[in-house]
């Protein structure tokens, strides 16, 4: 049973449904909200509307945006011929920020997990497949994250692609940069060394 | 810069504007936001509309409520002439979970807090002055946190009460129920010394 007015329970009871929320937070949370100006309430309120409505999945990549095609893909200065394929639209956001890659993205929404009863049909690989068979693709560049689920996934991909002839490659394994060896975990230091360079 | 659709930017900013989230919990919330069916995105903002526009501070207590009154304030069965001051709405809902309480409370929406230039004139206190100058009350209980702003506000409101002619009284501090004495802090220890009972 709850002391409180049961506009604030329902609150409350939104923001406990929130992943990582507790219901203290949920608690912490509601009654900040009664606190915000009317105005900010609303347009707390009209911001998850407006995400939820406006915001969807770009035609040609699958990565998250508010027109028809993202900005990415609209672009006539990246190249048409690279493709790098990865999980999530937040891996689209962490390799634009590293201002060194210039192609174009697939987000699959997921990696193949048969743990969670994700398979292959429940992310945007048949997209990808379809992008490639169009034509005019070289290469595809796997950047899932180097996890069992994350390299089945490019392996499964990389065979499905096999047919077309591109060149499909995935991000190199090693040392963070910045990281210190000793504190680098067996898996990481036995993939540096496999794929060690000459310098 | 951002590399998502502006309607998802402004929701991660409102998220990240709440207490406690930082930007990561916030991206991780609008993305979870984007993936409920869009009824469900509508009933949150509803709720924090909702919320923010019925629940307000009860005319007698200043509790929060949706209506003109508070349900304990009309409650028939309470006992009129004792009131039991909180810091804040939560600790009302924790008194009544002990069910062990039968008056009234009064709630002050904080206490004085010099450090937060939060002065006697910010919180219900003159609210609260008012009932008990009406006449009727036999009993005020301060059940605010035993802290050092707790206690300078539970001094000050019994030292304005005075000329009343009311009983003023606080709970007892002591050890809590279940805990261990061995880690019980000083602070309590030399309270619950103080407060002993005859058995």
């Amino acid at each position: 049973m709850s002391f409180f007015p049961s506009a604030l329970d329902e609150l409350v009871e939104k923001f406990a449904s929130l992943p990582g929320v507790g219901l203290k937070s949920a608690q912490r949370l509601a009654f900040y909200i009664l606190d915000l100006p009317k105005e900010e309430a609303r347009s707390f309120a009209n911001a998850i509307i407006n995400a939820r409505e406006n915001v969807r999945t770009c035609r040609v990549c699958q990565n998250l945006t508010d027109q028809e095609e993202c900005s990415i893909c609209r672009s006539q200065t990246r190249e048409e011929g690279v493709i790098c394929v990865v999980a999530s639209p937040k891996d689209v956001a962490a390799m634009e920020r590293a201002h060194e890659y210039n192609g174009r993205y697939h987000v699959l929404h997921g990696v193949i997990s048969p743990l969670n009863h994700i398979g292959p049909d429940d992310i945007r690989i048949k997209e990808l497949v379809d992008r490639v068979a169009a034509g005019g693709i070289e290469e595809v560049i796997m950047a899932m994250n180097p996890d069992t689920e994350g390299e089945t996934t490019a392996k499964y991909i990389s065979r499905l692609l096999k047919p077309f002839g591109v060149k499909v490659t995935r991000l190199a394994y090693g040392i963070p940069v910045g990281a210190s060896l000793e504190f680098a975990d067996d898996a990481t230091l036995m993939r540096a060394l496999e794929g060690r360079q000459e310098i």
